[in-house]
């Protein structure tokens, strides 16, 4: 377990869940007077100490309540009853989603450990005279911003960061080091980039050209652009190329985990999550409220609707316009009968036509 | 759609037209006195205005041009003729391949569009002293370029690229910021590499080492190195490993888009393009003018012959020698159905055995 | 054949393997008085020439060894006695593991040629006032140190690699240019890590939160970290991410190679090696002496037990216990042929309940 802060600067339970942004959530501290205990941190409920909060997310593991050491524990409202019924005496902060509680207190803590103050530009960085940086912002050591680029209020651009010509990067967005952005790339507010991530790469787009040598390409200049919405989270590594003519289109609340790829001319729509080492074809189209699981390939020019679930390595070659979940992987056994039956593989169509003899005959 | 140049500064299409590169191109305007419109842009034809040119390359939209807008529209000689016949009055350049037409003044705008003037070398750039660049080539802020270096005329080497020792890069390249070369990687003329790319790292090779401990390894030292011709693309986050004794080898006017891996002593014969995700193991041999589709995966020691396309998400291990398609993907289905499928597919073997033994008794 | 060492500087054969790290083989010279010969580099048998020392791992190839040019060749017993009976004269060192001898004697190739001088810190260099390096570690042009890092003896920091506040790096380790380790991150001896990984960006990990928009997410903060062991070698643009709450740990002796994804609280065991464009989501534990062949997908939450062997481009969605290897790839064909296969596969488990009844009947 990590120690998120040194105990003399743990703040009280009662001022940790005042700080934590609880928009849209009630919750109450059971007991009421608990909140003068100290908070250091958080932990999984089996090893949490005494300065920790814990959860319970999934009802299953209430038991576990009985025996935690945990300076409190974030639960629903049904494990808190049973818990005080059974006479129980932990210290419950009670809450519709305790997984969500969690994740807003964990964002507490977050921002007691983050490294860069706010307007501190390291003497190292390379910024253009014409760049606009928010007084607020923060540069990192070796990063270099290009002329026209904006650099929004509080944003941090890590060290080693390359920002290109006329970048627009919004307000609170987080560049981890080593992020590239080519000329013109938009980012929103809020933003998380890992290191790694390039957007706005050329497109893939070559036209045959024979005229050079049989089967030669000429590149297709890439113009479009790429515009990332507002709360957008890009993983370490994943890369986002910039349109053809018009721009390849991130929606707000899209989370992408690391080395995902996504061509040219794609668009995705609000809040959908992709898993890692997903790659997108050019020009698709995904809807709202997606979720593609780790290594899903989807091919190019394809429309997929909204509350679309790919399951993970699913290689989509057409449209998945209705919401649900799509699969397609040949299942792994152990090797021999894998040969066994992928032998059987190749001569399925041929069995198809036996069965449909035997049927005839019969 | 981006705008491309300054209206104020927009070339004549007929001066557009003479600076296009159009080698081994026929091309006329039609009517032959409109080259004096300007045209500061290239657009989709739907979305063209007055000064933007636009193509058509199916002539199943030639009806959209009836009425298209843009300042002039590329076409075929047949496109045109019925356009002309309809009683249409648009202005066009008359070309036998549009779609590289358009491509060729594409690059025009691109040339008009490129930041980095010839001969800068940014002064926060470390490079070694006798690293040799031309005179013309430039190189960006917080690039390295180590002992031995050379550098040929018109080059780019973007910011915070890495330049090892003894590379070679030929005239006229384009490293994007970013780009890694490891020691001793030659590069020839006209290439453009994209960042986050990295070109001779090691190869992965160990031998097993049972002195040290039950199953472990030793590194197997990767003493070639990387051979990229002329006229060659490198996508974003591509890494192309050095050989073990010998080169791994990309041949001329090769196409490699994002996040693909060629492993050490690869050789990808000429015109080959290969989409983005794609992985090849170590010492296969492709053949040229190959396409490779996203996600493909082509296993180690294999041979692969020219003009041959490997079907995206598609696993080779096998050699494939003769032009034409090859796919091997599982296909993807709502996930109840392909539940029920794969199962079946466990039983496959069974199944072909069974219907034999009725075949048998029938 | 890359040249390895200026032949004015080449050791003596009996230098050579004096100086080469032998621990753990036995092996010898024949005849025993050969030594005085002059080897400046390492090649294969069939271009080696009279200063390079060649190999014959598989006895097949022993044939070779008459014709061989090579200044020494490094063979097991079995091969040296029937060289020596057909009369052959080749200069031999003799080993039970020829590829294993050769990995070594290429280690002391790859010594001498090393860049880095000990101890040599560039001056472009960021280094934090509180960053403990050893006296003896170096710091390539433009890296960057974060304050609390810990640098240990002979450890190598790369051109542009970004060192996380308290970091620590073991002694002899090797980062190439490029590299990024956020904070805390810690590394063994003798790691190796390849330009473009990406050690300890967050997890990927995000509660349903439905109070900011339906279908909306927030994240959960990752406060674990990353923990590889000794010995350990990293490839080209593979990411590893911190653990949530606990670590995600690396054993030692673990070889991963390029564009390798391995997420948040995932456990590596000791010695288990991974090709190319592998991804294990998060949480699944692997156990010791495992190969994973290249572009394999492992699902979350699993347990892969020791010595079991994933083939390439197979999906893994289950619990892999019992040692042993385990496929599930659709087999890669002609595309027609593979289109009549995959439309049977659509229509299996119709297809099964066909064939049973056709037995019920029979």
């Amino acid at each position: 377990m990590p120690i998120l802060l040194d105990p003399a600067r743990a703040p009280t339970l009662a001022r940790l869940l005042q700080e934590t942004d609880t928009t849209g959530l009630d919750w109450r501290l059971d007991p009421a007077g608990a909140g003068e205990r100290a908070i250091a941190g958080i932990a999984a409920l089996e090893h949490a100490g005494a300065q920790e909060l814990a959860f319970i997310a999934n009802p299953r593991y209430q038991d576990q309540l009985a025996g935690a050491q945990a300076g409190a524990v974030i639960v629903t409202d049904a494990v808190a009853r049973a818990h005080r019924e059974a006479g129980g005496n932990a210290v419950l902060v009670v809450c519709a989603d305790p997984y969500l509680m969690y994740a807003r207190v964990g964002l507490w803590f977050e921002r007691q450990r983050r490294d860069t103050p706010p307007g501190q530009v390291h003497p190292s960085a390379v910024i253009a005279a014409d760049a606009v940086l928010d007084p607020t912002a923060s540069v990192g050591p070796l990063a270099v911003i290009e002329p026209g680029a904006r650099i929004g209020a509080g944003a941090v651009i890590g060290a080693g960061c390359m920002i290109g010509r006329g970048c627009q990067i919004g307000p609170d967005s987080l560049l981890h080091p080593r992020v590239t952005l080519y000329a013109g790339v938009r980012v929103g507010a809020r933003a998380v980039i890992h290191s790694g991530a390039v957007l706005g790469a050329d497109g893939f787009g070559f036209a045959p050209d024979s005229t050079r040598a049989k089967g030669a390409w000429t590149r297709i200049p890439q113009f479009g652009g790429v515009c990332i919405g507002d709360d957008v989270d890009i993983g370490a590594n994943t890369t986002i190329d910039r349109g053809a003519l018009d721009d390849t289109v991130i929606g707000n609340g899209v989370k992408l985990d690391n080395q995902i790829m996504i061509a040219h001319n794609c668009q995705v729509g609000d809040h959908t999550a992709m898993a890692a080492c997903v790659g997108i074809a050019g020009s698709t189209t995904i809807g709202s409220r997606c979720m593609i699981a780790g290594a899903a390939m989807i091919g190019g020019h394809l429309r997929i609707g909204d509350d679309v679930f790919v399951s993970g390595a699913t290689a989509v070659f057409s449209n998945l316009e209705k919401p649900g979940r799509y699969t397609g992987i040949f299942p792994g056994t152990e090797h021999r009968e894998w040969e066994r039956n992928a032998v059987a593989v190749r001569h399925l169509a041929d069995l198809a036509r036996r069965v449909k003899a035997l049927e005839k005959k019969g």
